[in-house]
């Protein structure tokens, strides 16, 4: 119901007459959104949970290509979804990097406390001269925050290389979703964390290559509060996928 | 300074041993940045205003190609650019469309107030029933908030079609930055804003096709915050490029 993440509260853009409809402004949001992910299940498959999440990656990146650089570490491709969604259905928190990533996810369809890391371990930083992103990542684990959690690494790769110092560690979140962006260490930071997240067994979802972002990470996330949505609605049954 | 436009408070990943490494921290995320965008420097021109920010597309989206994809309204590809940093240097407001590209924006170098439309306007969307977005922007238009401003799109087709009927009606920001995403009307709404822009003689940087999204609207947005603080250090003389 998103697009580029953002929280849906913000959102009723798309396929109208110009910009004025006469209509409902919330029913008629629903079905721009539901106009923008025809077009996107034109081009992606529709048949397994974790194409929901490719679905939704092209959605938030505007796309096609993006669906292939997706990678999803589990059991199965699918396994991440359900474990993000049975999460959510949990009530777990949702724990970003940064600001704009909180900023990102939806306020709807879900009960679970979304906070984010940045800001937390200042003093653990400035004794250890490691970045901010990182200890912000380890003072949140050392207070437990991480584990049963849903993690999400929107921006930042030292976060992502933190979070997987911390499985290795013993950390168990319930679910992770790492998508920084850019052309330091981001792509190695994501490899490094599938790697660890195969080795201790952590539902993982992130992506080959440069690209990513806060938004893709938020919108990611939101498809798998969806999807628990759609359990509760008795749409989707988790086990059977 | 930022990677996917996220506020430069938030960040300091990078290039480093690991995440963890002897050093300052601040001075450590600088150097870290700087690493970075050397490596877009090898990948994009760095001749004109306008380069910088091609170059901090490819920056904030990972991608060296999105650098073809921006459009720049204006007498040359520069004005934008230099229309937005005097905007900054000038302490207009910046009015974004939605949360998380407001979330987005740096708090660091410049003084001006930033601002969402959303959550504006929701007597005129039911009324009319034209959607929260376009009529967010109506609503703040109304009030003279887009008049000297700088106007920031990021995610709402609608809010860019509904900006661009303000201008036709005279509003006259300062400069638009406008990068809505997704596959119902983005690259439309995109590109009647152009139109209008053009028209109207209002400086607008944009990019074709459907990409696009909140991190990227907010990274733009950051460097022209950056190049005013460049043109405050003395680094950069505006009327010369």
């Amino acid at each position: 119901m998103t697009t580029d993440g953002h929280a849906t509260d913000d959102t009723d853009d798309g396929d109208v007459e110009e910009y004025a409809d006469l209509g409902a402004t919330t029913a008629n949001a629903m079905e721009i959104a539901e106009t923008s992910m025809d077009r996107v299940r034109n081009l992606v498959p529709d048949e397994t949970l974790a194409d929901r999440i490719r679905q939704k990656s092209v959605h938030a990146t505007g796309d096609p290509e993006f669906q292939h650089l997706l990678r999803f570490t589990g059991t199965d491709d699918s396994e991440p979804v359900r474990a993000g969604a049975r999460a959510v259905l949990d009530e777990a928190p949702v724990v970003t990097d940064i600001t704009m990533v909180k900023a990102g996810i939806t306020g709807r369809g879900h009960d679970c406390e979304v906070r984010k890391a940045i800001g937390n371990g200042a003093e653990l930083a400035a004794e250890t001269g490691m970045t901010r992103t990182a200890a912000s990542v380890l003072e949140l684990d050392s207070e437990g925050v991480y584990d049963g959690a849903i993690a999400v690494v929107g921006n930042a790769p030292t976060a992502a290389l933190a979070l997987a110092d911390c499985l290795e560690d013993g950390t168990r979140p319930a679910a992770i979703v790492a998508t920084p962006v850019g052309f330091v260490k981001a792509a190695e930071s994501r490899q490094r964390l599938r790697e660890v997240a195969a080795e201790q067994r952590v539902p993982l979802i992130t992506n080959v290559g440069r690209r990513g972002g806060s938004g893709l990470a938020a919108s990611l996330t939101n498809e798998l509060i969806h999807v628990a949505s759609d359990v509760r609605d008795g749409d989707v049954v988790l086990d059977e996928q």
